[in-house]
């Protein structure tokens, strides 16, 4: 048996195809898992429907509430009380699907459907590198961005991968849009602190595309903007949605809910207000341009209630997730959820299991737009190196996971029990042999080991051995080829601002 | 907000109530993922039948061979080839469902329907406590079933939790029974290493349970028969199946498929080998004594194809399991598989994630009977007493989750959205206060603590803080109370019989 598996190892040249690395975004056609009812689902839309019609929601901007008064709505003062039916009919509006693209095409995405994108972790202003948590830099920003083009099952690194400290406040968003668009070739996320940002991102997104017209065609770049709930659209979030949403940039409208604290403690009311928040966000986006792209976003937690600290990777949290996505889907739009969010502070196995609570859900749920897919830790206040590396490992897996099967007469091989028999073994069989390389996904974090060899390998666990892929996945970065007048006239471009916005 | 807190830190004194500590056996009233197409399914039977009826299946049992030969099937030598159809009329004289009874009767459980029933590792020579990895002792076996006991989402120790090796070997199933019979007032496994242990077993219930009749007709103890796979049942196991089955005590018929060695490289051709296997050997049961109780079983993982390491929390072992649940319920049958399996050294992310792989699809599957839920590390080898705990953090987790949401019109707490309005918080609303203590399931292993505090707790990882609770737990144990009469018998039997076969 060893001088087999010898083979096996010189055969397979140290290597067997990955799902991630097949190319092209991952598409989710393992069914659905719903656990609403008919009748639930009735109940939950009396709920948001009263909401809005009794209470209203608030939106901060004079803009917005001019829309809201010229559709005839009933606007008092920054509160909008709707007609329910006039918020379903804007929401139809909107696209079920869009594609949004990436400067390499090989890495253009398809939102909505059974596709689902994932993005990296987003917010995060500290970083921890193995047993140092510390500032988070522009250093950390760039090296984030080139691991998430080096992990093929990552659809895009994302946005605020970490908030670079380091970086003149003024102007960094104009750094790190930079970064995204020069250190990878994959789709990113615009800024959304302010209106201004938001134009900063859309003029550097049409000179890497080509112009106004390129990315008001296909989208190439989509943007992030949350509540403040409950039931408060603030001023500098709505400036920037105003501005994407006006070029035709997808913008994922996301009710930020740790029940018991922006939400009542009970999951059936905080998806009322979900619904409530997202959907008269998307209205306002209809408003301000029919047929913009939008995403039904959640990002839906609790607290614990000792101590208020927010927990994730709940029961609670999966529960939401698993009922979100059914919500989007009622409602015929694509949905924001999901990542590998931990309350842990190290890459821990609370850390593993918190993060696989929210996203194997993820997976069942169908959800299309996934963030904070890898390096999530400690709340989200954390980007993590090493939980990178074990996100993408479970990411991996995960995909492999949501395959369908192919269930015909020749997958069940008869002919290899023919030859086995009785109490051998299929090491050796013909059928074996013609597919060891690729029947089965082979990790690059998880070990097998037995315990001497894990031992003579410097008895690592996974967050040690996480450590030693980034490093390499450094090592050993590309920079994706880009026209070196266009990289110039970005960069001339982050000068010009960066002097007007006075860093 | 800091105030609030405080309150109610004092106002719940504590603790809130745990999902684990409701009590009583856990029933997934959730919907089941099921991923196979009628089509699928069609094919997959297509499979077994051509595979019991043209390479049959072996049986290194003279007993069991004359059964089969009475019954009409075609014994040549060892093997059997079987009438399908007649297969199918003996798995349907098998219940579909049936009870399993403790000695104290709030832990008796039900097998099959959406019931689901945990059970800790099994058979591990090794244990692996903090730094420290060395040869089960039976200490460790005793402390692992007290452990077992003071878990609540855990309705048995398990049998062979771990292998005693300083217990005499003949004679070390006695003391292990003993210690399940008297630390614990769960129900057990059964020894299955020969005919003999088997019956020192049931004998052993019968001085429990007060008699022979009174565990016919309910029986008290269940049984892991393996196969030896491919397609072939051993003696020894089979003996003790002969055993169990006369007295009406179930068993587990439980294919053993490391994909890769024991079954061919394919998921279908493994999920149509595993219903050869197991619907053979429940025939065997069924003609032993019609309607005995059995359960449907599946060890369903796939080896690394260049080291031929088994692995565990595969994707294919998952989609394996998910087929599995429905496959069983296409028999009529309870299923056993699942478990927190891992191939991971040491109790750390990946023997997380990959222990959720498996566990979160054995919810979704519906599984019956789960064996290895607590403790399993390094693919079986070693029994880990931290990852035991952190087992049961995700298993209470689970538990949680896999509860109905109930939606109705107070669900939705309109009321507390009419107090807290626009932009405000939850925290003090009414409806918060009246269910703060219970609303969320409150974790005793994860930590949602910032990093201050974490810092000033000791910046302990998961696998440290479950050190502490493994250890504070055995402390507070106390020994469930019984019959001196009926310890004394027991103690007894075992005394006797520990001389009788020289130990």
């Amino acid at each position: 048996m060893e001088l087999l598996f010898q083979f096996f190892s010189v055969g397979s040249a140290g290597r067997t195809v990955k799902a991630g690395e097949l190319g092209g975004m991952f598409r989710n056609s393992m069914p659905r898992y719903e656990i609403l009812s008919e009748d639930a689902l009735a109940t939950l839309d009396k709920g948001w429907r009263r909401i809005v019609t009794e209470i209203g929601v608030e939106f901060l901007s004079q803009r917005a509430l001019d829309l809201f008064r010229q559709a005839g709505q009933q606007v008092e003062e920054k509160n909008v009380k709707f007609d329910p039916d006039f918020v379903l009919e804007q929401v139809a509006k909107a696209p079920r699907e869009f594609d949004v693209q990436a400067r390499n095409p090989a890495h253009s995405v398809h939102i909505g459907g059974d596709a689902m994108v994932f993005g990296g972790v987003y917010g995060p202003p500290f970083v921890r590198e193995g047993e140092v948590r510390r500032d988070a830099t522009m250093d950390d920003f760039r090296n984030f961005t080139r691991l998430a083009q080096s992990f093929p099952g990552l659809d895009s690194a994302g946005g605020v991968i970490c908030e670079p400290n380091d970086a003149p406040l003024d102007s960094r968003h104009l750094d790190m849009v930079y970064a995204l668009q020069t250190l990878t070739d994959k789709i990113y996320m615009g800024n959304v602190v302010s209106g201004v940002n938001a134009r900063d991102t859309i003029r550097m997104t049409e000179i890497l595309f080509g112009g106004r017209e390129k990315i008001e065609n296909v989208p190439a770049t989509i943007s992030l903007i949350n509540c403040n709930s409950p039931l408060r659209w603030d001023d500098r979030m709505l400036e920037a949605q105003f501005e994407y949403t006006a070029a035709n940039q997808p913008v994922v409208l996301t009710p930020f809910l740790l029940m018991g604290a922006m939400s009542p403690v009970s999951i059936p009311a905080t998806l009322v207000q979900q619904m409530a928040e997202a959907l008269t966000g998307i209205t306002l986006s209809q408003l301000i341009r029919p047929g913009a792209p939008v995403i039904f976003g959640s990002f839906l937690s609790n607290i614990d209630m000792q101590s208020g600290s927010p927990c994730f990777g709940t029961p609670e949290s999966a529960v939401g997730l698993l009922c979100t996505g059914q919500i989007a889907r009622h409602f015929g739009l694509p949905a924001r959820s999901g990542g590998g969010l931990t309350s842990s502070q190290v890459p821990d196995a609370q850390a593993a299991y918190e993060g696989l609570m929210t996203m194997l859900p993820t997976f069942l749920a169908g959800i299309n737009w996934v963030m904070h897919t890898a390096g999530w830790l400690d709340g989200g206040l954390v980007a993590s190196y090493e939980k990178f590396v074990i996100d993408m490992q479970v990411l991996e897996m995960l995909q492999k996971e949501f395959t369908p099967l192919e269930i015909d007469e020749e997958s069940l091989a008869f002919e290899a029990h023919e030859e086995v028999g009785h109490g051998g073994h299929f090491l050796g069989a013909a059928h074996t042999l013609e597919r060891f390389r690729t029947c089965f996904y082979r990790p690059f974090l998880s070990s097998s080991d037995n315990y001497d060899r894990w031992v003579k390998r410097g008895a690592k666990d996974a967050a040690a051995r996480a450590g030693d892929i980034w490093r390499k996945r450094l090592e050993d970065y590309e920079q994706p080829h880009l026209d070196d007048a266009v990289r110039e006239e970005l960069a001339d471009y982050v000068t010009r601002r960066r002097r007007e916005l006075g860093d």
